[in-house]
């Protein structure tokens, strides 16, 4: 197909088609003639690749090239692929590297990784990333204790074995296992989100509904401390 | 205390400090003189609350400002009152309310809080936050099942009920009650993000190592669509 007709079968507007050439996000068409080229399912699979990392996962376009990179090069395995894309989405660690309590709280991790018996790569930013969160619940005088960090890790790891690990199609183009783990990722992380938000609510409406009203405490009075 | 004292005792500035009572975020402290007031712990537990919004919940102060009424109103009943900190903590919703996918998504959404006996206020902004990631699921081709959206509903509600509703202390003073709701939602939030995504890179490791690598492909042919 032209560029205008892989513009209206993927809704993306030609000069952004152009900007991905350029910038080698889109790989180039098939040279038909001095000033003409021919698009095929392979862009436009690409185009909804793009489309995913920028909107579902807010990606800046200098982590989407190195996506688009281990996605083309056929030698990186899949599962590596997956793995730069799975990195990308990862909120970069902002801690001081010398930090003491985040040391500790990486020792942690690790520990609870090993124990859990995941394969995680050892460089992969995730670690840190949860090392920070219990960090920063540590000093929030809230610590994550070791049993309900393993009871939620347990949790987790069968509802993603059982429900959402198969419907990553490992097997076809390497673009859709991107695009499918991205939604996934992102869009199911944020379902989950909500559910959890809602069932507080309700939660705390089952516990509280129909209690009385507390004493009438001055809030502008020092009290003693709780 | 004196204000510089509860400055040092909370780790707030002396500006920041006067800066919340010009605002009606902390209330004031009991006059001793002209120029002098009297600071007690109430006002210690109302500056981490606020700090806890500001910098967990990353709240605007208008949003704060809600909250701390909400807190200070003591006929306000402890479930509405977690119920406004709940709700400024959701994503406003940006869709159209007329689109029709947005509505029968959302019609969706109460079906299913119904069905599974959830207690959530009908206009709880979380409700159209879930029919929005259903409707983008659905126009990325990653429709979510009913089946799916039951089942976690059903695992995460029993975390919820087992594990972290009794950690928000109910009956404590008003401010340690939301405090403890915006850290359990933000922060043990990001815990279970974080593992869910920990929890991907493991079973996609686990299925495709030791794969032998597919067979070349190259990407800027067209192919036949998937």
């Amino acid at each position: 197909m032209r560029i205008s007709q892989l513009s209206a079968a993927s809704g993306v507007p030609i000069p952004t088609i152009k900007y991905y050439l350029r910038e080698g996000l889109l790989p180039q068409g098939e040279q038909t003639g001095a000033t003409r080229a021919e698009y095929g399912q392979a862009h436009l699979r690409r185009l909804r690749l793009i489309r995913a990392l920028l909107e579902v996962g807010r990606l800046p376009v200098a982590s989407i090239a190195k996506i688009v990179a281990a996605v083309e090069d056929e030698s990186t395995p899949v599962h590596r692929m997956l793995g730069t894309a799975h990195y990308a989405l990862a909120s970069p660690a902002v801690s001081d590297p010398g930090d003491q309590e985040q040391l500790a709280a990486r020792e942690r991790v690790d520990r609870l990784i090993d124990d859990l018996g995941w394969r995680i790569t050892p460089d992969a930013p995730t670690r840190d990333e949860l090392a920070q969160v219990l960090v920063r619940l540590a000093q929030l005088g809230r610590p994550a204790g070791e049993d309900d960090l393993r009871h939620y890790a347990d949790v987790i790891m069968r509802l993603v074995a059982e429900r959402e690990i198969g419907k990553v199609p490992m097997d076809g183009p390497r673009e859709t296992a991107v695009e499918s783990l991205v939604i996934g990722t992102v869009l199911y992380g944020k379902v989950f989100d909500v559910l959890r938000r809602l069932a507080h609510e309700s939660e705390s409406a089952r516990l509280l509904e129909g209690r009385p009203a507390p004493p009438v405490r001055r809030t502008s009075r020092p009290e003693r401390a709780g």
